[in-house]
């Protein structure tokens, strides 16, 4: 299980700055992104193409596609919620799109005010409007299958609709689904279950990513699942930052911070050093301040001779200090 | 590796209480002790016969394993640092009685003063002493390996280290070893690596429990790993009370709600009521008023129609809910 890549894609400037309400300058928000990749992360969600009156916080995301598709080496990711979305993120030039899906259709309504028949029309004419860019320029399209693990509004989510809302967005031209347990009811068993019957449905290619919060604590348990299931793309905001303001109660995202932590000290090289990442947590607390951060390498601080695999030189110096 | 008997073992009346500077007076550790074995807790730590002058917290040990033991099928368990520690515990009728053994040396003398032959040399006396106590007032005698993971003083800690100490000790008499992540040291790959090689020199009997922290997020992600590893005992606390004293900036046990909710959630009956061990939370935070409480399940709550398995005729309605 060790030593396969893993990809950490922050979402702290999507998912995080969208459940506050604080708006943060868009200059903090480069200057965020601009750290968070030079520490090492390769994959950033810098904001959705949803309209301004819903979420002001996200209201330049066009400007932040644009800047941040110029960090070398960076994938640059951003949320739509319909066809217009996605040709803004086209435009701007993102390299991944993501189209929330809500599996429970309940939630689907509150969170986009969309049933599963308009979503589905949408995931179609999204991937229409992606056959007609050319290739170099065609971003990736995820359907993220949201409330995947269970849904506040409904309760339970049975797996077999996980499993057949994947593979009917499949057919509509995805290049992947994703699960989401946006209102952070998954655990690790739940995760291990539902990975392999969407992946017996839609293969296992097309089902990577996985998005977690940390609701009930189980965040890095769930990673960890995830990551015996062969899973390569975890989620996670910056101090935890977010959560999503349809599910009551949800709190964050799993935090970044923690998340490199676990993989580096199990010998899964992220690309992220962790010193350079604590920092970053400096851009947060001053352009948001009252804001909370959490994250608990943080407030612990790494261990004594701790190194990450993940900093210049520093594996050989890893191995010598375990 | 679900439906397996998982102990969930209550650290909090001693870990927790040590680590903190209020006193709880006995009558709400007694109502506390009742009440989580009520919710279904089968082993609680209870206390530790060290000197009043050192942990005054712990000063009434010897009145809390008097009154545990007479609640039915509970397990009184009790930590002695010292062959004067085991006689009282003995005298008192503890079930369980835990000697620490610190991996890390200088933790050792900084913590119980007692360099590893003192300790090899504590064990063998403790052994010898319950040798004499006749079968069915004999308490089993686990050495726990602290600093297994790492010392916030000596940083790394070689595991052949762990290993060679756990021989020794099991070669003084003990019963079993348990390895303890004293400091928050532990990640999942370690974990695994740990327990086989501490499995390979006692053998898998010997070694079936593990004391966590969650300093760095990753608690309940290491029980996964140990569960994994058939595991089959973790300690934990109520409402995350308690670290160690010695080990700066090691916040506490990882969270007995939060673990019983996972085990639960993953089809692993604890035997544990998990709305009514929520409730004992109260009794902690009237009896220690400023003291923080953590826990993420409390916070969040149980998942909309989550039943857990181990309430009056849940396991039914539970299935039917999934």
């Amino acid at each position: 299980m060790a030593e396969r890549p893993v990809l950490v894609s922050e979402v702290g400037p999507r998912d995080g700055l969208q459940s506050i309400r604080s708006v943060m300058p868009t200059e903090r928000k480069l200057e965020w992104i601009m750290a968070e990749a030079a520490a090492g992360v390769r994959e950033i969600e810098v904001g959705s193409f949803v309209p301004m009156k819903l979420l002001p916080q996200l209201a330049d995301t066009d400007a932040l596609v644009r800047f941040a598709r110029t960090i070398p080496g960076l994938t640059v990711a951003v949320l739509v919620p319909n066809l217009r979305g996605a040709q803004a993120a086209v435009d701007a030039g993102a390299h991944k799109i993501t189209l929330p899906c809500s599996v429970s259709e309940t939630h689907s309504l509150r969170n986009v005010r969309q049933s599963h028949a308009q979503l589905l029309e949408g995931a179609r004419a999204i991937a229409e409007l992606l056959r007609a860019v050319p290739q170099e320029r065609r971003p990736t399209f995820e359907a993220s299958l949201s409330t995947a693990f269970g849904c506040t509004l409904e309760g339970p989510v049975q797996p077999d609709r996980v499993a057949g809302l994947a593979e009917r967005l499949m057919a509509t031209g995805c290049d992947e689904v994703g699960l989401a347990d946006t209102s952070g009811y998954a655990d690790p068993a739940a995760v291990r279950r539902l990975i392999r019957l969407v992946r017996s449905v839609v293969g296992n290619d097309a089902l990577t990513g996985i998005h977690l919060h940390n609701t009930r604590g189980l965040g890095l348990a769930n990673v960890l699942a995830g990551l015996e299931e062969g899973i390569t793309t975890f989620d996670s905001s910056l101090a935890g930052l977010g959560g999503c303001p349809f599910a009551p109660g949800a709190s964050g995202n799993i935090v970044t911070e923690d998340l490199c932590f676990m993989l580096e000290a199990m010998g899964i090289e992220t690309g992220v050093d962790l010193e350079a990442l604590l920092r970053v947590r400096g851009i947060l607390s001053r352009a948001l301040p009252g804001e909370p951060l959490y994250g608990f390498t943080a407030e612990a601080g790494l261990p004594l001779g701790f190194s990450g695999l993940s900093r210049a030189g520093s594996t050989e110096s890893r191995r010598k200090s375990r």
